[in-house]
């Protein structure tokens, strides 16, 4: 008998060479049924793995990453099997499970495969899953796999399997078909309802370039046909929504060659949407006592050795500036920590003046390779809504209650309603790789923990996940299409103070080190906005969106009452552009359909009769003639929605 | 007989061998008496220079800086024989005249002088300049000159006279002392009514440190007593208002070896006040039409070889900031005006959308010597309140006018009240050195001058005094210790918008390029608040300071009332502090006024009883017992005499 420790904790005891599908079983046959991978003491196996020791089994379904992994992995086993049968003769290379989906490499010969054989290979999988083969590994020797990969004339398997040690080398077997493969497979191609080729591309063997061009297939699968249809709407609206895209058509943002990638340029609208978003914070942070500093771009390395930067990062950054004859070296700041405790520095302290918050727009640059760029996301120059607290040990559980406050806030005020919270604790098992006395660390993981609590956040804890300086919470929030982000970050540090020789003087009198926290609730301005164009689709909240409400005439006659309009919403601060020109309603208000401006406000003779003026909401909602005052108070109601005062 | 040409253009006839002086009396002999230098045919000459040809003459008085220039250039002369007089046996080396006043560099052998004895060599000058001796120049072989100094044993001016050629060597005589010199001195030392010996220091001779070191003796001198006594007051006030010793009583800003020398940290007072500034201007420029935008503080090197930064600075700048692996070149920005090309060209534009002012405030790098750093006024890194306006050739008067007003905006907000305007304008004789066709440059010049005409500006005219690319506006403020400094600045530039191929089209369906104007009201954020420091004293415009009022408690008491005060004042957006410390409420009134805060709000019984509040203005103004909506009357009225809405 073997006993089987469950993730639960609980030990069952079992027959020896019983499987993870007849636990599963034992568990439920409904649960069974929705399992498709198993992990046995931290090593993938299949679910008809038969076991013959003691250990810890994980069963995973397809809501889990691991069960993902598996049924991907095995999909990519019947992609391969319906290319042999389509292309005879074709060589087959390698073929993994990716984040979405799965591809294959494969040496086509002549055949050439494109996006119009997509349906054919697609109809060959389904046909290939609905026979429900078993997927069932075997061991095989070195010589017998070379032997078969040979007499296939297949040299990259033969690569691959010269490669490998002796006596680990397993094949997968389903249906008629064979593959060189490690494990990790769903029972059987049955579970596999709905796929979907999604695209081809050239891929060097192993990556080489100086290798032949193979051809990449792509693919992704699903249980059900309907998860495949949402993931395919997804996508679609993923790409409506993609910021890269959004940014152009509503002109806030641009790249330029000559200035280079990952640099980007704010362009008025953009540059007045961020300046929206900082006033926004600035005016909450002021109310919770925090002191705006300004710091330079630059400083000398010898800044960043003192705060350790330099040691861990400087070999891939941005390499130091010269000057031109004082040998003086200067380096791109990369972070606004260093230089606000220069400030905290410039004088003394006493415990009754802390805790001192410094808050900065901070522009900050970190060299990322050009390949790895990507639109706003993942930039090379973007400014943190960076602020560093100050504090004595027994203020930190207060100031993190303040900061969650803060960070809530900012999330509501933005349309993020769904998110968690992630607590990072150091392993209590290794106290030597972090920083920082037990006592102090006790203090400031009981305030992180006790805030969450208090707060009431859905949380989770992770031991060990701290940096060595601190423990942090991190949030994740989940946008409109599902996708997590990691938003606002809050960091207990107790390196910088030390590093940097921080002190204030205690009630005591004596000089003591005080706490520092790290926190932005934005992260970066830049990768925020992308994030919210895409959560939004570009239809910011009306507090923040570029213009709130544009006047459309319904013929040049109306010029002077549509001017006579711009000037009263201006009064009531309301941003407002016109339309003023020789075209056709129906062409003005589709053009302000696409500029995704919240409110069409229309002027015809009625409208200059009555002084009134006419409302259709972005998307068609008809608000009928009203004054500019009612006006006002519909968009003063909408903002009040989203946008409450904090505190 | 000989023609001589006087200033302003008239010619009067002279017989050969008239005088300068004998000139300035022909015109009047009030005018005679003030004369104290001359200038002939671009050269300068003496007062009794016998003039034997015809030519320009320009006579010069103290108020003329060559007329001040001759005054100090004699007075060193004076120096130099009251320390022989007094030091028998000293070497003499040079002694020029400088930007205030004048110096010696002299070898004292075995004697030292200090401080002490300061007021006995003063004295000593007093008495030489009452002799009211002439200065004589006269011709010497270089023979004669190199035995006279052998013969004094005085290497230093034996060595000056053998890099002379030989024939133009002159010396000059007054009293009974000789001096190597090339002339340029006033008539007599009788002239020379005060004198200062203001400091002395080591010098190497010629510069070089591995020659002997030299006393250096500082002097000034005056025509009139009084013209001392205020110098002297002035530099007491300018020591006293010296913005480095303001900023940090005033916790404006702070600098850090670590992070750099000329790389200033603001801290939270001076970025709050930073910050106000912007505010101030960037709603000016909304009225104006000025649309923000945000770039970074990096690009390419190749954007500043196509704008030509690169090949006219790049060597003496900040060197190229080089990445780990890709080969790519980075430079810290040295001007925002590449960046806003770029952002011009992100899209095309009709003539009916310009003109396009783009505004930042930019923060840019430029490398200084560490030696010729100081303060907040020679920095590396500062911030420009930055716009290019792009617009076509027909657009410029207009665009010209209304910078203008942004700018006399700008002064009259903060207190300056005394400038010039500079308008520079090209060469027409060489017009192969500047960039654009004529007409352009004279549409150019012509609304520079219509619009300085325009709005009244008091200004003066430089021909030839453009730079390559466009022709300017400078504006010269005046301080309140009457000290000029460049503020300001309208430029045009038609080099950049072809440089970076810039267009639009014109309504001949044609494309055309637009004209850049560069203007900057404030010139550097940095720069500006220095000036604005020391012309204020540190007693900011109402509207501007960091604490406007300072609630002070007669005793702890009164905490409970102060606190319901405070919320008050923040009611009515009044910066207020509190002082509730346990402290004599003279002693408050004393920190309160060192901290230069507008309005000392005091609090006792009597005013918690009255809910009223006492009120006390900086320097003394006694505002009586009033109520805190009586007082913020009073603080709008204040704010609202130097701050206007602009337009």
């Amino acid at each position: 008998m073997i006993d089987i420790t469950l993730p639960d904790g609980t030990i069952k005891t079992f027959e020896e060479g019983t499987t993870p599908m007849e636990v599963a079983k034992s568990i439920s046959e409904g649960f069974a049924r929705n399992v498709i991978s198993a992990n046995f003491n931290d090593e993938t196996i299949e679910t008809s793995t038969h076991l013959y020791k003691d250990g810890s089994l994980v069963l995973y379904t397809w809501t889990n990453e691991e069960g993902k992994k598996a049924f991907w992995h095995s999909s990519s086993h019947v992609l391969a099997q319906a290319l042999e049968e389509l292309y005879p003769g074709i060589k087959l290379s390698i073929g993994p499970a990716i984040e979405n989906g799965f591809y294959y490499d494969v040496d086509f010969g002549d055949h050439s495969v494109s996006e119009k054989d997509f349906k054919t290979i697609e109809n060959k999988m389904i046909e290939i899953a609905r026979g429900k083969h078993d997927f069932t590994l075997r061991s095989v020797s070195k010589d017998d796999a070379l032997s078969l990969y040979k007499s296939q004339n297949n040299d990259y398997k033969v690569e691959l399997i010269e490669n490998l040690e002796d006596g680990t080398i397993t094949f997968c077997d389903h249906s008629t078909f064979t593959d060189l493969c490690r494990g990790g497979h769903i029972p059987n191609t049955g579970i596999i309802k709905a796929v979907k080729i999604m695209s081809v591309a050239g891929a060097y063997w192993r990556g080489d370039e100086n290798n032949k061009q193979l051809t990449r297939i792509y693919g992704i699968s699903f249980p059900k046909q309907k998860e495949l249809t949402e993931y395919l709407h997804l996508l679609e609206e993923a790409k409506k929504r993609d910021h890269r895209k959004l940014g152009k058509e509503l002109e806030l943002f641009t790249f330029s060659q000559k200035v280079g990638q990952g640099l980007p340029l704010w362009l008025p609208k953009g540059a007045a949407l961020r300046e929206r978003l900082e006033n926004f914070l600035k005016a909450a942070q002021k109310k919770a006592g925090y002191e705006m500093v300004i710091t330079p771009h630059i400083a000398q390395k010898e800044l960043y050795i003192t705060s350790g930067h330099f040691e861990k990062y400087g070999a891939d950054s941005f390499q130091p500036i010269h000057t031109p004859n004082e040998g003086e070296e200067f380096l791109l700041k990369p972070m606004n920590c260093p230089h606000h405790c220069e400030i905290y520095n410039a004088k003394p302290f006493s415990y009754k003046e802390l805790p001192k918050r410094y808050a900065e727009f901070g522009t900050v640059y970190r060299y990322e390779q050009s390949g790895e760029l990507h639109g706003l996301t993942r930039v090379r120059g973007f400014t943190q809504d960076d602020a560093h607290i100050f504090c004595t040990p027994d203020q930190l559980d207060k100031e993190f209650k303040d900061v969650i406050d803060l960070v809530l806030y900012v999330f509501g005020s933005l349309g993020f309603e769904n998110f968690k919270a992630q607590v990072s604790l150091r392993d209590p098992k290794t106290p030597e790789k972090y920083i920082g006395s037990d006592e102090n660390w006790k203090k400031a993981e009981d305030a992180i923990l006790n805030a969450a609590i208090d707060k009431g956040l859905d949380y989770v804890v992770e031991t060990g996940e701290a940096a060595f300086y601190g423990p942090k919470l991190d949030f994740m929030v989940k946008d409109a299409l599902g996708r997590n982000w990691q938003l606002g970050t809050i960091q207990v540090d107790y390196n910088l103070p030390e590093r940097f020789d921080l002190n204030y003087k205690g009630s005591d009198n004596e000089l003591h080190r005080p706490v520092m926290i790290h926190r932005a609730p934005f992260g970066s301005m830049e990768r925020f906005i992308a994030i919210l164009l895409e959560h939004t689709g570009g239809n910011f909240p009306l507090w923040l969106v570029p213009e709130q409400a544009i006047v459309l005439t319904l013929s040049e006659k109306y010029e002077k009452y549509s001017e006579k309009v711009l000037k009263l919403l201006e009064k009531h601060e309301i941003r407002a552009l016109e339309d003023n020109r020789n075209e056709t309603i129906g062409k003005k208000i589709r053009e302000a359909e696409m500029k995704k401006i919240p409110f069409m406000i229309i002027i015809g003779e009625n409208e200059e009769n009555e002084n009134m003026i006419s409302v259709r909401k972005h998307g068609g909602e008809d608000l009928g003639m009203i004054s500019v005052e009612k006006f006002s108070e519909i968009v003063t109601n909408e903002v009040n929605k989203t946008l409450k005062t904090f505190k």
